[in-house]
């Protein structure tokens, strides 16, 4: 595989060298005030991109870490590699717990070079395989964007095509996935196709990636947007200024609850409040088909409470950190939460459009 | 007037100089990094501190207007002083327009103003007026600790002694008032009764006064609590971790609506959506008697975007602000939201716990 960057129509947030020896990703910690490519050369690094989040987003994650088995490939010994190949993919299947992305993408990777006894033809199996997966989940993205975009001209429509506003949460744009990002496919759809849209943009605590990484996408894309604070989505929705909200996802059960960046939950209690659509855009490969109650069972990562304390950001031309409460106040740091079915209007997907219920998601995939 | 800090029993956030002739606050802006005091001299002082908030929460900014108005006097000309009295009154009055507390206090202190001629005279009634209302307000906090103290002792004996988990958004603190703070005050009293409680704190965005200022209180009084981001609330709720959540307000209608710090709608969703109670804390002063629709009528301050693309911290020894999203990206600034009184268990006032209705209300205040 060879998927550097500058021989793709669009920017990705991942691509690897021709040799098939290093990943190579945006560091998007570091986003926007620094744009650092950071290479990685085994698997101990890809655990690390994933873990402290150089990359993120449920595809993205299934994608650096579908590269990841690559990299054991690479590195696994020439003779009786069979337990090698298996402790290191659970290793690397264990970096993350929420997004169902990592999990499934290990799965289908294994039996690809558990099939392969000989290491070159294992290590070309292993790239083709995840060049595979990495172009199904852009083109997943692009069909998304396809299926959303008359969602937002209809609204546009009724509206007599005054502008559309929409509100979306955390960062699922074409650097949480391949190309198009998931909740921003129909927003790129929507612009490219001359809706008028502007897009109201959590800022997303602890680790702001709307403030950072949405805000950053759409602004390269020229469309129009503004920063909010997390809390300030449910004001809006109450003054008519929110026509829809769309999010991504980090898993979704075939039940039809979402887990996502925390506090998505919050935003859908507003929609459902003020009955405004709440849409959550996501590729199948982040279904978790074997969950129904998402809320009880979805496994919510907590992270370091460091990412509460201090905030990053750029001053005097570089970046800092700074921290906010007290010295010794302790910190909880919840990742993600379970929005109930019941708060979702719908699911946008590479195959169309759903309701967030077992039947009808199973009426569009029902092979899986 | 003397409202030196040392001679009060509890800490306070504003105090005079013996003399009547400076106004002391507490810079809230630069807590809990820096301790520093600012010396308020005349009306403009007065103004740029409530405006740039280095005072704030509704009771405080009524005693600071309060303090505001005696300064007016002492800088009022000696001879005709009715038009510049009135005239700076309504200048103090305009500047900022959510905390009903800010008009109340002036609409309270202007006529004794205008009732004394003689300028020394007028200075002492104005003082001795300031003195009454921040006197009040204090006692009015002192109660409201008393009356939500059972609130909490219910919940810790079905609990059977086990940790009340209380979740509470902002600063609503003895920071925000005189002494005891709102929201905070039956935490205190729950806490010096031997209550085991834990705060949930709302970090509080864009200025983080709960990370900053709610965090700093709680700690100081040894009380447990745990800084989260705003977006937490919900997956705690959902997950039995909250077991009632008490806020301040800015302004309340006697229809039950709550004006507060922005992102209080959405945590009182939540709290509806989990059955768990959600109390709203305030002296009566913080009720509007003229409005009957809080979402339609109460106007919410729109503040300067930069609070929202800067974040102040701290940093190698100093306070620095650090630029979070792209230089370009815009920013939308709402500082407030209204709950709907359907969303409220109840208010906690100084005169006892009502339900968050008009004639409840008025139950327990016929009089005003």
């Amino acid at each position: 595989m060879n998927c550097a960057n500058a021989e793709k129509k669009n920017p990705r947030p991942l691509w690897t060298d021709a040799a098939g020896k290093t990943v190579k990703v945006i560091d998007q910690r570091l986003l926007p005030h620094e744009y650092v490519i950071a290479e990685l050369k085994n698997l101990d690094d890809i655990i690390r991109a994933i873990k402290e989040m150089y990359v993120r987003g449920a595809p993205l994650i299934g994608a650096t870490a579908a590269c990841g088995v690559c990299l054991i490939a690479v590195h696994a010994p020439e003779q009786n590699a069979e337990n090698y190949l298996k402790e290191e993919c659970a290793r690397l299947r264990a970096s993350r717990p929420t997004a169902v992305n990592l999990a499934w993408a290990v799965d289908r990777m294994l039996p690809h070079l558990l099939a392969e006894k000989n290491k070159e033809k294992r290590i070309a199996a292993a790239w083709e395989e995840a060049e595979t997966i990495i172009e199904l989940e852009a083109e997943n993205c692009r069909k998304i964007g396809e299926y959303g975009l008359p969602l937002i001209r209809e609204i546009s429509k009724k509206k007599g095509g005054k502008t559309v506003n929409l509100l979306t949460h955390c960062n699922a744009g074409w650097l949480a996935c391949i190309e198009w990002g998931t909740a921003t496919a129909p927003m790129y759809a929507a612009h490219m196709a001359g809706i008028d849209i502007h897009v109201w943009v959590d800022e997303t605590r602890p680790l702001n990636q709307g403030a950072r990484l949405t805000a950053w996408e759409l602004g390269k894309a020229g469309i129009k947007h503004t920063v909010i604070t997390d809390n300030a989505g449910g004001h809006l929705m109450q003054h008519g200024m929110v026509d829809m909200v769309i999010t991504g996802t980090d898993r979704s059960t075939y039940t039809g609850d979402v887990a996502n960046k925390i506090g998505t939950y919050l935003k859908a209690l507003a929609a459902k409040d003020n009955n405004i659509p709440f849409y959550v855009a996501l590729p199948s490969t982040t279904f978790d088909r074997t969950l129904r109650d998402g809320v009880r069972e979805i496994p919510i990562e907590e992270r370091d409470p460091d990412e509460i304390r201090f905030i990053q950001g750029y001053e005097k031309g570089s970046i800092k950190s700074v921290l906010v409460p007290p010295e010794d106040s302790p910190a909880g740091n919840y990742a993600f939460d379970v929005t109930p079915a019941r708060l979702v209007s719908g699911f946008i997907t590479e195959r169309g459009i759903c309701r967030a219920e077992e039947k009808d998601i199973r009426r569009l995939f029902p092979d899986q």
